[in-house]
Formats: structure tokens, C-alpha cells, sequence
């Protein structure tokens, strides 16, 4: 009676992610490439049975949001001490490499400048959600380098945004300065102080609040609510929401119970493969058909991927060559990022249909970058979800 | 950057339910109409911060669809052995009281044949989701009468599509009775098929899918997939997507892990506050304000809770007048149902808006039935939602 179109829509979604990323798997290639394959299959690009669409956009937005939450309950605040400076660094020349480089490559294919601009801007974030999605397949989230790439995407957001409130601004005729400032101010104060002193001050709110409510699931109540509330709390301070989500579930992984956990993870299981589908679902090749646009998409795939393993690798440095490249590969999916600056760009009329296109293939291809490149040792897992850290107290 | 808006509505509705809830357990009274009245709060009828939204109603099928797989996860096809003729009883008389009495009212109110029949058949189904819940919260899922109400609540969803085809079709010029019977055998025969033999067909077939997958939850995934996809063919045989979601929790209740019970648990804890605060949303009492509106909208309220209880009691009365009383307290719900069917007769411009505001009351307000009424003493929980069944083997 109800509910039948939507059931349809999940298990085409669902159902097809699973089952390439199954036969990935046999292939002995990672699930994530099977996921975002099975929405270009299904998606416009190919056989057309799902478009774009607000429910399963919201899905994808929850997958992502479920993930970086359950990727931040595995991560302790402490683990990043040590990292911030080199994070720091990979982030900024993570940032100004492909800005730079995107630039030049859109001008040397004779594109106007604002235009140029936007592209660039989108190929200046990486994608946390992917990033996060291939380190956790990889059971990799206990690695140096893993963690170093995690903090770096988490700050390279921030940086993006206000690439992009630049880059945005000057599209509308100038730059405020004194704006852009205060944003940039107010996005790296929630950023740090959420993850400097979250965690602790949890620690003492939690036990109060979980006594003092009495439904039978209280204790996953109030993650969700924390979840929500951050997300939407990084929004209003400038950052995305996905990184309120993951600061959210970094806060509470000294806390969480294992029940928590599993929890999480079931909607997390649910949802990711839509934000992983969904970005191949967006993905119109019939956009880059003639062979001018097409050369200018590979050439601009190139940049995005020459540019981040160069420019984050150059910050990674001081950890070795070998970690260096780890990290500057890790760096290079845009996903979620890329789409979301190429969607804007189309709403401000500031790029056309042909451009779009364009970012929307680099944020799409570059995201199958790092989940075939070997990042390091896999850590053994007890059960899906719950690492081992060898040397680590849990 | 992105997410934030569905991060504050997710935030809205979540928030104002669970706290609602908690509010209404320390008052001794249920959740669920805590959760309901704050759909009513922040909906168009109070507050109006949220208002109707696809992406809102896609949770609260989602929310509704893994409750019924939930409660379907907890309870054995083998527990209705022995229940089916009295529940077939308490189904068809508790579909043919209201129907009878909602149309007599209409009429004594001097309102079309058509626009009549129409109301009568939004009286006719109990909302398998409320009832589901009302239960599952109490801890009664184990009772006898509770099992009776649920598979009732199946039996007469099934009646009451036949209902609404038959009185859709009178909508549209006359009645093709070979269509309806040809619709009501094919749903009739899906709902049997499965819940008969869909545990045993599982139990040989899920082992070797299990053991064939990769991936590190394939049995969540499985579960999942099943669940879908007996939605979707529910949907195709002409009964609600629920009721095959429903189907699918049964028919894995005997070989569905811990961890599997848990991930679910965590994605229906989520989203079942949606379906309910998305009943309260729904409720537009502005179409109610003019007195003989609201006059009538009481009538059919009490017709419609009066019809259920004797109807229902009547079918249940060889279990003893006790249990017969409770049994049509529980079946009173209309919830989803009935605001679906309001929804159709709106679409099809068969009843006029005032109507359908009677319809969406009358839907909302017999679902707090049950919630207040003691229908039996609750089973121990180890922990929530696994129930221990005294003298059971589990």
C-alpha cells in the first residue's frame, strides 16, 4: 500500500552495492569500488534505474554522517597527540597544490577565470566520508599515517570551506575580508576546542544525564542527540556537518558501551552504501562526450591527483618517503566534497552544465585512488567494527 | 556545508520525541504518546517547525517497516499455531463492525454515499505499526492476546485493502468483482505462503548464502535484503509493505544472530520516533475549528473505538471476556493506515478536506488507546529487546 516505492528504491541501492562490492571482494578488489560502481551502473550514467533524488540524497547524507560518527568512536582524542603540526602541514600544502595547479591546467585550456577559479576550489578538500570508509575497510584507523591522514582531511575541510566562501564570494562581485576572517576563525575554534576538550567534558556529563533518563536505550539516545546536535552546531560555526558528527564520536569513544557500538553500526551498515552509490548515481557521462571536454576531464583528474600526493606528501616528509606517499595517496579522494562545491557552482550560475560534469567525474575517478593502493599492515579484528591496536591499552 | 538542515530536522524530531517520551514515562504513562504528541508540538497543528516533507515520511516508513521487522525478529511463526481461526475472527468482525458503524454515522450526518464509504473503509484496518509497538514496549509480545492482536492486526490489514480497492473502484464509476477477488486470493496467498513456510524455506537456504559471502556483516546484510525484498513483493501481492517487512523478521526470527537483532534494533530505535511523531505531524487541526466538523470528527472517533472493541471482543470472546476486552483495546489503533487512506480519498478527490481532517483525527486519536490500558503483566528483559518468555524454550 506504502512504503513499496521506497522499499524498491532501498534494495536497488542497497542490493546492487552490496553485491558488487561482493564481487569486488572476490576479485580481491576493495568493496568500496564495487559501491561506487553499482550507482554509476544504476545511476543516470548507465542503466537509469534511480536519478538523483532528496530521500536518497538524505540517505547518503546519514551514511556519511553514520560513518564519520562510528570512525570518531574508534578514534581517541589522545591518539592524535603528536600529529597536529605534521596534519597541519599535509592539509595546507594539501590545499594550495591543487588550487594552484587546478587554476593553471583551467586557464592553459583557455577557461575564464572565475570558472577556474570554482574548479580549483573544488579540487581543494579531500572527502573525509571516503577517506574514513577506506582506512576502516582496510582496518587501518590504528596506522600513523592513517591517523595523520584523518586529521589532515578533517582540517583540509575546514580550509576548503573557506576556499570555497572565497572563491564564492568573488563569483558575486568581491571579497569581504573581514567576513571570511570571522568565519575562518569560527570554524577552526569549534574544530579545536570540540576535539581538544570534548572528550573530557563528556566524561563528566555523561554518567549524569545516563542515570538520570529511563528508557530502555538511553545511552544511544543520547549519542544520537549528541551526533545531531554537533552536526548541526559545525554548520552554524562554518565547518561541514560531517565533521560535527565525527568530532561527536571521537568525544565519546573513551565512553561509549559496545551496545552503543553495535548500534551505530547498523545504521551505519545500512546508510554508507547509499553515500557511496550516490556518488556514482551523480555521475553524467553523457556530459563529457565531446572530446575537448573529455581531454580538459583528464586533464583536471590528473592535476587533482598529481597535486595531492605532491603537495600532502611534501608535509608528510618528515615521516619517511614511504609514509609520505601512504599519506599523499590517502589525500586524494574528493567525493562528497567535489560534488557538493560543483552542485554550488551550478546553482550560482558561475560554472556551466560542461564544467560540472567535469568536477563531478575528478571527484567521482579520484575516489577510487587510494582503496587500491596497498596503505599498510590490516589490524586484526575481533568482530567487524572493533579493532586491535597491537601496544595499546583499550 | 551540507547535511546541516537534515542534521536540525533529524535533531527536531528526534529530540522532541525521545524527550517527550521520557517525559510521559516519568508521568507513568507510555512513550509512545509522548512521542505522537510531539509530532502534534512541533507540527503544523502548534509550533510548526517541521511540516510534512517526503524525505520526513521516507523515515517514518523506514521507522515503521524495521519495527514490524523487529517485532516479526522476536516472535515464531510456531507461536500462531492454534491462534489463526480465533485471529481470522477478530479480524473480519473488527473489519465489518467499523465499516458498518462508520458508514451509519456518516450518513446520520447527512454526508454523501460515496464520501461515507470512503471514511468507513479508513476505519476499517488496525495500524499493524501502533499495535506492534504499543506491545513491544509493554513487554506483552509473549501474552496470547498479544499474538492474537498481531496476527489479527495482519489478517485484517489484508481485509482492509480489499476494502479499499472494493470502495476505490465504487469511487471511480462501479466495482470489478473478478479484479478484487483476483487481488484479495493473491494477497491472501502471499501472507500464508510465508509465514507458513517462509522459517523452514530460510533455515535450508541462509546457511549457504552465509557461508558464500565475504563481507564482515553479510548476515546483516542478508537480513536486510530479505527484508526489502519480501516488502517489495508484498507491495506487487497487494498487501502493505509492512506486513511483508513483518513476514521477513518472522521468518528469520529462528535463525537471526544476536548481533544481527542488535544492528537492527539500532536503525528501528532510530527511526521509529519519525513514524510516530510523523502521525502527530500529520494532524492539521485548523480543518477542524467549525463546530459541526468537530462534532462529527467526535462521532467517528467514537464509532470508530466502540465498532473496534465490540467487533474484535465479539471474534475473541472464547478466550474469556478478559481477554476478549483487551483484544479490542489493542485493536484499536488506526495510525498509518487510516491517514493513508485519507491521503488516497484526497488524491482521488473523493472526500473533501474537512473530511479528510476527520480521518487524520479519528487515525491519531484512537492510536492512544492502547498505550493507556493495562493488557497484561510485562515479561522480564535481560536487556531491551530480547524478552524472556516464561516456560519457552528460546
Amino acid at each position: 500500500m506504502h512504503g513499496g516505492g521506497l522499499a524498491l528504491a532501498m534494495l536497488a541501492v542497497f542490493g546492487s552495492a552490496r553485491l558488487l562490492a561482493e564481487l569486488c571482494e572476490r576479485l580481491r578488489q576493495p568493496g568500496i569500488v564495487g559501491e561506487i560502481l553499482a550507482g554509476i551502473l544504476i545511476g543516470p550514467a548507465l542503466l537509469g534505474w534511480v536519478t538523483p533524488d532528496p530521500v536518497l540524497d538524505a540517505f547518503a547524507d546519514l551514511g556519511v554522517m553514520f560513518l564519520l560518527f562510528r570512525v570518531g568512536l574508534e578514534v581517541r582524542p589522545s591518539e592524535f597527540a603528536g600529529l597536529g603540526k605534521t596534519a597541519v602541514w599535509v592539509a595546507t600544502l594539501g590545499v594550495i597544490a591543487p588550487l594552484l595547479l587546478g587554476w593553471a591546467v583551467m586557464r592553459a585550456f583557455g577557461q575564464p577565470t572565475i570558472e577556474s577559479w570554482f574548479v580549483a576550489a573544488a579540487m581543494v578538500a579531500t572527502s573525509v566520508g571516503i577517506t574514513a570508509r577506506v582506512l576502516e575497510a582496510k582496518r587501518l584507523l590504528a596506522e600513523v599515517s592513517s591517523r595523520t591522514i584523518l586529521a589532515a582531511a578533517v582540517i583540509d575541510d575546514v580550509l576548503g570551506l573557506a576556499v570555497l566562501a572565497a572563491v564564492s564570494s568573488l563569483a558575486r562581485g568581491g571579497i569581504h575580508w573581514i567576513d571570511l576572517a570571522t568565519t575562518f576563525v569560527l570554524a577552526c575554534g569549534f574544530t579545536i576546542l570540540v576535539a581538544r576538550w570534548g572528550s573530557r567534558a563528556l566524561s563528566h556529563v555523561m554518567p549524569r544525564l545516563e542515570a538520570g533518563l529511563r528508557g530502555p536505550d538511553a545511552r544511544f539516545t543520547l549519542a544520537i542527540l549528541l551526533m545531531f546536535g554537533l552536526a548541526v552546531m559545525a554548520v552554524y560555526a562554518g565547518v561541514a556537518a560531517i565533521i560535527g558528527a565525527f568530532l561527536a564520536g571521537m568525544a565519546l569513544s573513551g565512553t561509549a558501551e559496545a551496545r552503543v557500538h553495535t548500534m551505530t553500526h547498523g545504521v551505519a551498515e545500512l546508510f554508507a552504501p547509499f553515500f557511496l552509490a550516490g556518488i556514482g548515481i551523480h555521475l553524467d557521462l553523457i556530459s563529457l562526450v565531446d572530446r575537448s571536454t573529455a581531454l580538459l576531464a583528464v586533464a583536471i583528474l590528473a592535476a587533482a591527483v598529481v597535486s595531492k600526493i605532491v603537495g600532502c606528501g611534501l608535509g608528510a616528509l618528515k615521516l619517511g618517503r614511504r609514509e609520505a606517499l601512504k599519506i599523499g595517496i590517502g589525500m586524494m579522494p574528493r567525493g562528497e566534497v567535489g560534488l557538493v562545491v560543483a552542485q554550488l557552482g551550478l546553482s550560482l550560475a558561475v560554472i556551466p552544465q560542461q564544467v560540472y560534469g567535469i568536477v563531478v567525474f575528478m571527484s567521482v575517478a579520484d575516489a577510487f585512488g587510494p582503496s587500491g593502493a596497498r596503505l599498510g599492515v590490516p589490524h586484526r579484528q575481533i568482530h567487524p567494527g572493533l579493532v586491535v591496536r597491537p601496544g595499546k591499552k583499550n
